[in-house]
This record gives C-alpha cells, sequence and structure tokens, in this order.
C-alpha cells in the first residue's frame, strides 16, 4: 500500500512539474500544505468526484488561492473531471487551471480566490448556509443538511482586514461546522513574516470564541489526523487548526525560504527534489498504485447514494420540504413567481407612493420575501437606516440557527464576501446592505461576485449628496459611477418605488450575476406611467416622458434627479420646446439591449441632449455625445441639509432648464 | 474649583445642543466619553490651542469620528479658533463644524474621520511617524521629536477589519508613542452588541503585543488617569485602554441605548439630561468659571515656549538637522530639488531603456530618494514585485525606528490609512505600493486622501492584463478608469521611463492632494522626444506623434498601448493617413488645463478618434466623441501569458489600425 507521504508527494509533484512547465505560478504552498490535505481529503472530506454539486458535500475552500495547484492536484488524483492534460495547460488561455481557482472553470472549485481572505469569509458565509439551512429543514430523524465547510488559509489571509471581521463573526455564530487550517509556514512575499506579522494567532482566534488547536505538526499525519478529529468533536465553535508546515517542503535549496513562494523552482531543483522526495516519476507521471490510493470516486458515489436513500425517506415523511429543498437548492424560483412578483409591482404602482426608496425598498423586500423564503438578508449595522428589517427577519444567533437574516456588524466587505459564500453555498439568495459609500470598504467582494455569475445582491442607501449633514466623507458622488464599470455587473439608481421594486425584482430573476440597488435616504415622487413604461424598466431605460413627434432635446436622469428633468421638461414645454425625458436606472443593462430599443430610447437623430445626476460626470458623455451636457458633480459634497447641498450644487430645476437651453 | 464631572458636563451640553440645533447628529458617543477626554485633555494633552500646527504637539484623533461633537466641545472650550458661534452651526453649510471631523476645516481636527476604522489607523501612521522622526533627528541631550498620539474609538472601529491590519503591525513595531481608548459601551447602531461583536478586546490586543489595561471605570477621572499613567510608564508597546463608559451618559431616558446613538434626543430629554446632570445653563451656556477650567492657552504656549527653547539649542548644536527639520515639517522641497529633479529626468530620457514601468519607477524611486530624505516607503507584501525596495530603503522594526520604509505585510487598507497619517503628521513623504488590483481593499483611504488634500502616493503595479498568468482576479481592467473618477485624486499611467519619472515628480510636486502611480509588470519601449514634448508630459496629455498639417485622426492612448498607437500611426502613414498620436498618461491632469492647451492637443475640427486602453471604455467616449471608436476591455480578463491575452483581447497594430480605417 502507498504511504501517506507518497500519496502527498504527489500533489508535490505534480505542483512543481505544472509550475515548472508554466513557469510561473506558486509551488511553496502546494508542497507545504500537501500532507494536511492528503489526511482531510483521503479520511475526512465527504464529497463525490463524480458529482460535484451534491447538495450535501462537503465544502472546500483554498483561501491562499495562489497555491492553486494543490486543489487541481486534489481534484485531479481523487477523480473529478479535471484530466492529466488540463494540469499541463496550467495557466494557459482557456484551460481549465487558471493561476487562481476560477469558479465555473475546473470542477470541485467551490469559489474562486486568490485575493487573500475573501476564501476563508466565503467559507464562514457556506457555514452559515448550511446552518441556517439545517435548521431550516432538517426534521427529527431526517438530517439532510449536515456537512461541514473546511478552509486552508496561510499568513496573507490572517494579515488581511476581513479575515477579523470574519472569523470575529464566525465566533461569535458559533459556526461549528467550520474548520480552518492555518497553514503556519512563517514566510510571505517579502520574506520572513517576523517582521511584519508577530500576532499569537492562536490567541487570537480565542478572542473570538473559536476553539483553537495550537502546535500542529502539518507534516504529521497522526498529529493532523487527531487535530481533525478534536474539531469534529466541538460542534458549538468554529476549530482553527495550527498547523506548523516547512513551505516548499522536500525541495533541498528553497525549503523554509519565500524563493519558492511565487516562482517555479527551476528544472534542477525540481529533479532534486523529486529525488530527495524518494518520487522517481516524470514530469505529470503519476503511478497507477498512487492514482489508486487517491480515487475517491466509489466512496463519494456511495456516499451520496446513502445520502440520497435518506432524502427519499425526508422526501416520503416531509414531500413539501423536500420539494422546496430541491428548488432552493437549484436556485429556481416558485413557478406562481412571474405573476405573484408582477402583482405585488401593480400594486406599488397603485399605491402611487411618494417616500425614500430606502422605504420602498423595504416595501419590495416585505413583499418578495413572502413569496421567496430563500430570501436571507443582513446590514452591516444599519439595519433601521438600510431599512432591511422586514417583519419576518430572523436574525442568526449562535443558538438560534433558524434564520433568514444576518446582523453582520460594522463589517462591509465581510458581508460582502459572506454573502458570496451564501451565494455559492446555494439555498438562500442573498443581500446586504449597507450606506453606499461604505461599497468602497466591500468593493473587491462585489467585483468577485461579477466573476463568479453568482446572485448576490447588494443594498446600497443613502445615495449621494441626498444624504446631507453627514457630510463628505459619507456622500457618495463618484461610487454609483465606479461601481458601474465593474464588468458583468447591474447597477440600479431607481428613481421611486415602481422602479424601486423592479430593481429587486430584477437582482432576484438575474440568476448568473450580482445586482447593486442605490437608494435614497430622501423621499422621491411616484411618476405616473403606461404598463408599457412600466414593462420598459427592466430594460434600463426607457422614455418616461414623451414629446408629439421628434423631441427638440432629450434629457436622461436616474434617481432623485428623475423628478427635476420631468419638472424642468414641463417648465420647457411651457415655451414650446418638445423635450423628452429618458429615466436610465440602469446604464449597465440599457447598454445590453438590443440596438433597435437603445434607437428607440436615445435616436441619433437628436443629439441634444442632457444628462442630470448628482454625481461625477465622466460616465455620461457615452450618453450624451459631444453636442451634449451634463448636471453633476465633480467635487466632495459638504455637510448640510439635503435641501441646501441640492440647491449650492446647481440640482435645481432652474439649472437643468438652462443647460437644456444651451444645447438647443 | 469646577469639579472634572461638571468640566465634562460642559462636552454633554454642547454635544446634546448642537445636536438638538441641526437636528441632526450623534450625542451619545461625546456624552459617553466626555469625562475620558476631560481627563486626557486637561492632564496629559499636550498641545497649544493657539498653535495648532507646533510640530511636538500630541495628535488627537476621534476614530469614532461621527461623536465629531466631542472634538468641536474639546476645541471650543480649551481655546482654539472655534467659537460657539461655529458649534452653533453644526453640520450646517460652510462652517467649520461638519458632520464628521473634517481635515481643513476646524483647527485642531488632526485628520477627517468618520469611515470607521481609519482613524486608528492615522493614529497609527501618526505614530510611525513620530518613531521615525525621532530617530532620525533627535540627538544626544536633543528631544525635539518627543510627543504621542492618542485615539479614541468605538466599537464599530474594532469591527473592521482595518482595525486588525493596523493594530497588529502596531504591536509588531512597538509603538510605544500609541495610546488608544475603547468606549466600551455595548451599543453600536444595531442595539446591544451582543448578538453581533463578542470579542474578548482584550485579549485580541494581548494576542497583537499590545499593553493592555482592562476594565477601566470610563467615568471615574482617577480611574482614567491612573490607566494613562500605566500607559506612559510602557514605552516599548502601544496601549489600549479599555473604558466602560454608558453611552449618552447622563441621559434619564436614552442613556445605554441605542436610541442617543445617531439621532438628536429631543429637546425634552435634554432638558431632563440636563437637570439629571444639574447642568443648570441655556442652550450653547457655558460658565465663565467652567470655560477657566478647560482653557489652555497658557499652558500650551508656555509648553511650545519651551519646546522653542529646547529646538534653539538644537539649533546651535546640530544646525543642518535642525533647518532640515524645519524644512521637512513644513512639507517643502529643497532648494535645488527643481534643478536636480530635471537632471535626473534628462538622464533617464538620455538612458532611451526598454523596461518595466514597475522598474523605471524604482530608478525614479532610487534617484528621487537621493534628493529627499523623507521619502518613506513601503509595500504591502510585494516589495520585489512592486519594486519598492530602493538600495537607500531601510524597513523599521521595533527596536530598529531609524527607517524610512515599512514592510506592511498584506494589510493593503491599513497601509493606505497609515500613509494617510504620515501625511498628516508631517516631515515624510510617505509611498506605499500593491497590485493595482489591490487598490480595491484600500478604496476608501485613497478617497480620504484626496478629500484631505494630503501628499500619499499610491503606487500600483501589475497594471491591466499585462500581468498575465495570475488571471482574472489579479487582472485590473477597471481600476485605473474607476480611480480617475475620485474627487481631486491625479492618476497616472505612465507609457514608458520617462513618462514614470515625470509622474513620480509631479507626484512628489503635488502638495494639496494625493497621486495614484499605474506600473506595468511588462517591458515597455522608451518613446523619442523632444524637451518640449517632455515638457508637456506634466500637463497630463501631449501630442507624442505629429503629422503635416492637420491630422485625418487622432489616436489617443495611454500606458502600456502607446506603443501600439505610435505603431499603427506608422503603419498608416505609408497608406497615405495622417495620423497624431497622443499619450495621455493622466485624464485628470489634462482635463485640469486650460482650453487652449485642451485644443492644441485635441483639436474640435478633427472628430475622427480612437482612444486605445486595456481597460473598460465608458471613461473613454469624452474624448473620442460620438464618432469615435475605442479599443479596450468591457470583460473581465483570462489566465494566460501577458502576449496571449493582447492578441486574444484585440490589444495588436493590426486591430488599431482597422478602428482607426472604420473612423476615417
Amino acid at each position: 500500500m502507498t504511504s501517506r507521504r507518497e500519496l502527498a508527494n504527489a500533489i508535490r509533484a505534480l505542483s512543481m512539474d505544472a509550475v515548472q512547465k508554466a513557469n510561473s505560478g506558486h509551488p511553496g504552498a502546494p508542497m507545504g500544505m500537501a500532507d494536511i490535505a492528503e489526511v482531510l481529503w483521503n479520511d475526512f472530506m465527504s464529497h463525490n468526484p463524480t458529482n460535484p454539486s451534491w447538495s450535501n458535500r462537503d465544502r472546500f475552500v483554498l483561501s491562499n488561492g495562489h497555491g492553486s495547484m494543490l486543489i487541481y492536484s486534489l481534484l485531479h488524483l481523487t477523480g473529478y473531471a479535471l484530466p492529466i492534460e488540463e494540469l499541463k495547460q496550467f495557466r494557459q488561455l482557456h484551460s481549465k487551471t487558471a493561476g487562481h481557482p476560477e469558479y465555473g472553470y475546473a470542477p470541485g472549485v467551490e469559489t474562486t480566490t486568490g485575493p487573500l481572505g475573501q476564501g476563508i469569509t466565503n467559507a464562514v458565509g457556506m457555514a452559515i448556509a448550511e446552518k441556517a439551512l439545517a435548521a431550516q429543514f432538517n426534521r427529527d430523524g431526517h438530517e439532510i443538511v449536515n456537512h461541514k465547510t473546511y478552509t486552508f488559509l496561510g499568513d496573507g489571509c490572517l494579515m488581511e482586514g476581513i479575515s477579523h471581521e470574519a472569523c470575529s463573526l464566525a465566533g461569535t455564530l458559533g459556526l461549528g461546522n467550520l474548520i480552518a487550517f492555518w497553514d503556519d509556514n512563517g514566510i510571505s512575499i517579502d520574506g520572513h513574516v517576523d517582521g511584519w506579522f508577530t500576532d499569537n494567532t492562536p490567541m487570537r482566534f480565542e478572542a473570538y470564541g473559536w476553539h483553537v488547536v495550537a502546535d500542529v505538526d502539518g507534516h504529521d499525519p497522526v498529529a493532523v489526523s487527531n487535530a481533525i478529529k478534536a474539531a469534529h468533536a466541538v460542534t458549538d465553535k468554529p476549530s482553527m487548526i495550527c498547523c506548523k508546515t516547512i513551505i516548499g517542503f522536500g525541495s533541498p535549496n528553497k525549503a523554509g525560504s519565500h524563493a519558492c513562494h511565487g516562482a517555479a523552482l527551476g528544472q534542477a531543483e525540481v529533479d532534486l527534489t523529486k529525488e530527495a522526495l524518494g518520487w522517481k516519476y516524470g514530469a505529470f507521471e503519476v503511478p497507477a498504485e498512487v492514482y489508486a490510493g487517491w480515487d475517491a470516486k466509489a466512496k463519494g458515489t456511495a456516499a451520496e447514494k446513502a445520502w440520497d436513500a435518506k432524502f427519499a425517506a425526508y422526501q416520503a415523511a416531509h414531500p413539501e420540504l423536500a420539494s422546496e429543498f430541491t428548488r432552493r437548492m437549484a436556485g429556481d424560483l416558485p413557478a406562481n413567481w412571474a405573476a405573484d412578483a408582477d402583482a405585488f409591482v401593480a400594486a406599488v404602482n397603485a399605491e402611487a407612493k411618494t417616500t425614500a426608496t430606502r422605504l420602498s425598498s423595504l416595501a419590495a423586500i416585505e413583499g418578495f420575501a413572502n413569496l421567496l423564503p430563500e430570501i436571507f438578508g443582513g446590514s452591516a449595522d444599519l439595519g433601521c437606516s438600510n431599512m432591511t428589517e422586514w417583519k419576518g427577519h430572523r436574525p442568526m444567533r449562535a443558538n438560534k440557527p433558524d434564520a433568514n437574516y444576518i446582523n453582520y456588524g460594522v463589517r462591509e466587505f465581510g458581508m460582502s464576501a459572506m454573502m458570496n459564500g451564501l451565494a455559492l453555498h446555494g439555498g438562500v439568495i442573498p443581500f446586504g446592505a449597507t450606506f453606499l459609500m461604505f461599497s468602497e470598504y466591500a468593493r473587491n467582494a462585489l467585483r468577485m461576485a461579477s466573476l463568479m455569475k453568482i446572485r448576490s445582491i447588494f443594498v446600497y442607501t443613502h445615495d449621494s449628496i441626498g444624504l446631507g449633514e453627514d457630510g463628505p466623507t459619507h456622500q457618495p458622488v463618484e461610487q454609483t459611477a465606479t461601481l458601474r464599470l465593474i464588468p458583468g455587473i447591474q447597477v440600479w439608481r431607481p428613481c421611486d418605488a415602481v422602479e424601486t421594486t423592479i430593481s429587486w425584482k430584477a437582482a432576484i430573476e438575474r440568476q448568473n450575476g450580482p445586482s447593486i440597488l442605490v437608494f435614497s435616504r430622501q423621499n422621491l415622487p411616484h411618476m405616473p406611467r403606461t404598463q408599457a413604461q412600466i414593462d420598459a424598466i427592466s430594460r434600463g431605460a426607457y422614455v418616461l416622458v414623451d414629446t408629439d413627434g421628434q423631441p427638440d432635446a432629450i434629457i436622461i436622469a436616474t434617481g432623485s434627479e428623475v423628478e427635476l428633468a420631468v419638472k424642468a421638461a414641463a417648465q420647457l414645454k411651457t415655451a414650446g420646446k418638445n423635450i423628452r425625458v429618458v429615466s436610465m436606472p440602469s446604464t449597465n443593462i440599457f447598454d445590453a439591449q438590443d440596438a433597435a430599443y437603445r434607437e428607440s430610447v436615445l435616436p441619433a437623430c437628436v443629439t441634444k441632449r442632457v444628462a442630470v445626476e448628482a454625481g461625477v460626470t465622466d460616465g455620461w458623455w457615452k450618453y450624451v455625445g459631444t453636442n451634449g451636457k451634463i448636471v453633476g458633480l465633480d467635487r466632495f459634497g459638504e455637510s448640510a441639509p439635503a435641501g441646501d447641498l441640492f440647491k449650492e450644487f446647481g440640482f435645481t430645476v432652474e439649472n437643468v432648464v438652462k443647460h437644456v437651453e444651451a444645447v438647443l
């Protein structure tokens, strides 16, 4: 029988070979964590290589994603559809083995990692999802949700602030289903960490309320195994297993040094390392007995079958719950969704309310959460400002797992990456809220959601200078514009309750990407619309006020400035000018419409255009063209009541009229 | 004599009155921390209200900036030029008393705070500056740099990830000159924090290597005083004083509840509170004896005078050091700077090197750091990738304070906000580096630097898909575009060593705002230029290749794409087309040029324009106009060698030629 070390060496050899062939990558971490991974994957992980989407699989997150060859090796060796040819194409165009593990590329990669600290945070989100779903769906004698989330992380993840946010909350929530492994190798890119990272990490995690297993020899399978067993025994706290390892383990000249962190070892050193490890095989060569030692297909299939049997019994006892579980894990909306959602939109339209869109948003949550128990909300300590605490919200506590809401605390980045973990786990549709300004604290998690094409819904209130007295530190003048630039994102800035409701509907229906919903603190009036106009909102922009015949000019506006545009058009009409008003709640969605629709809203022949938005202007030249004008704000705001600020910065009907007259 | 409690009550009363008059603001924190502030400011803080810029003053940072009425009250009461009329104008347009403390508005506000966690991080930066300057300038018998940084912070700051980054590093660096006060009131906006924040904070800070004074009664002046004395006694560790307080102390119906966190108490409750506190005065009324108890003008003037005498002795003994200290604290460049810098630019131009701009950046640092000992560098664990470790760099360690460099560790946001603290302290010009992608982790600190108009220099390497194999998580396709949208920012994306050197020169010379320098991983060729062209680089955009007579079209390019533009123009020339090439390393700076210069570079009559940049396109419509075209990238990248990616995504001479032909 192949020794454990020999099995682990397969990871080391494949990692060295792939990085060497690509002449790019990070061999040190896979070589250092190979023994830990071998024990975890061969003795503990419950997963099925023949079905990477089995709902009750254990999740594995490589938070130190630069060590991607570790996970690619594991997936290949255990039998996922990741053939050796793909490993030979490591880091090459259109391969499944991207430089960092990319969700949706190689089967078995649960989340995209690389930006440090976000993997462990995704893992916390996954563990929250499991805890909530177990409470919602398990019944006496029927544990259909019962799995763990394992995550590997390095010093880099632990230095990142987001690890504090995520691990602090994981401790508070008592996530006993979460087990983390710290690759304590004392090395980061700049060298030995003792000059810049001297935390007592076990003490830090004890301060968070974690179960800490300190001083584990990460190269001793028995020690690792015992540590995992100890972690399994503690079910009311997350576990941190602190593994002392040697980066680049096995390399005679580079082990224990940052020389093997982020570069190929060089063929000579690869050869020397293989010799030192007693690995007698050529590049990308793994002997059959080693493959046999790793193969998890039969075990995984059996595990899933056993679960299938349990699920069949559950289905028999609780048919409605079972079908709901299946629907929610598939990410599908209920059959009656479209009709119910449209009816809700119609009701909101009929109400014709003048209100802050953050309040319209609360009403939309209220309405849609009644239809969708998978809505899983939260706020970064601003629930009653963001208006996220709908009547049916049930905040999670350590001892109250049956929840659909998280009090994330003042942890915007952590919240956002946890939401991504929730979305990736499945079974829930996460939304999370903060002030629009503090989207900046979370920025890269929004990007990651878009890169992964997952349904995270980011809710941002206190839009623009309309926020008022809190002043420029809290007034987002450039944030909406910058968020629109994330590839694949859909940003909404609705002008009233109807657009708000449609934006929520669109975000919920968007199964292949995140949405960003931007809401006002202040009241905005209801805009009357025909049914055709209501239907057109979901196209991102539409004609809200039209003219008879060709317009003399078009005013394009979003959010709180739509009212100004409508009033300016009315005033200009009395002066005999035909002004079309286009409401453009989502530039991203409008840009994706077909050319004919775009032309119908913004006809090329009407070159006299004015855009109005209380924010930076650069993005609007695309729509107003060379002859256009923009009423915007290319400076920071000030602290004052909102009404004073709108006047001070020219967001008045008079000023919009003046700009339209200037283009006419 | 006025009692300590009575003195503290002046803060409470002013805070309640100002928030009540504005009907907006946060009374709870000032009321809760008033007793602590009273002890610190009256018994320990060394500062001079008549000269807020005295270089050796103690720094005070209100990290929980929403409690702004605390600092406004302190500044008013101790005698800064902040009259009671300003307090009556709290949160009104053009007052000095903005909703959050804004640097440059009220005298004595050392940094803008509000975005949580950044204040404590600025404070760490200030303490680093003090430690470095003390080591650089103090001589035996002459301690001219010898002051402390005090900071107040709340639960929100402690939940934010950036507090982990900053406090972890502060512990590692042994910043004994930093003393923090935790306002442990158990309340955040969502209510009692025990549902979302259960850290053992003293243990957490012990894990960072701090000196922790636990369980201090924040309403007992003796306990607070003893805690500060204990903190002063420990000079090799930062101190965290954990103060139990009652939010809204004194309010009969709202103390201890989040009802007083972020809203006016209501006049009835203000009256009840004043009665409960025994404060018998009207709104904004402070009796003379209370003012007398607070007045710090005489003591502060004496303290500064004593320092002046010490400095005179220092000047006599070390005249050169003294004049250098004075120059550096004023933020001035040396007299010979202009000539020396120009000579360095000329030398770089003469070398005509083809190299990665990150390497040109290292050469620029090397060149300019020789002229400017105040250059204070660092990197977030990517020194040898960002190319920031110049020959003269001296990393700070706990026992090696004589430093001009920080190994910030993997802490991008922390680094950036510490840099802001360094810049605010003065005496140094901070730069800090990471990959361009991870500007996203630090985003709000860049904004804060721009809002505060301070000279932080953010260095970002591994620009665009040119980064190659690390893949889409690391390939910044939208970051440069989004950074350009921060009001007041100056973003540079240079195309070769000469533009790189000029960008560094501009960033150093910019005394009223931050700069962002974006550099390539890959080699970029030297562009030959006349002296006039070299001079024009600092205007943000200039004609790099011109035509005889009016151009048929203009290609605008930045950074790595300038080479493509130049080659495309040359190819089109052979086909008889006159194509101008405009290199636009800084759109922000170009936009700020006078109309005549802008017209000379981009004449209105030439409407056939193509922009080329390996990033998202929206921002370029402003320059190419309705008839223009853009060769850009409105999607995420892929993991592959850079050359393959540029081809895959159309960044080829052929494709640029094709686009120019399409507009012609």
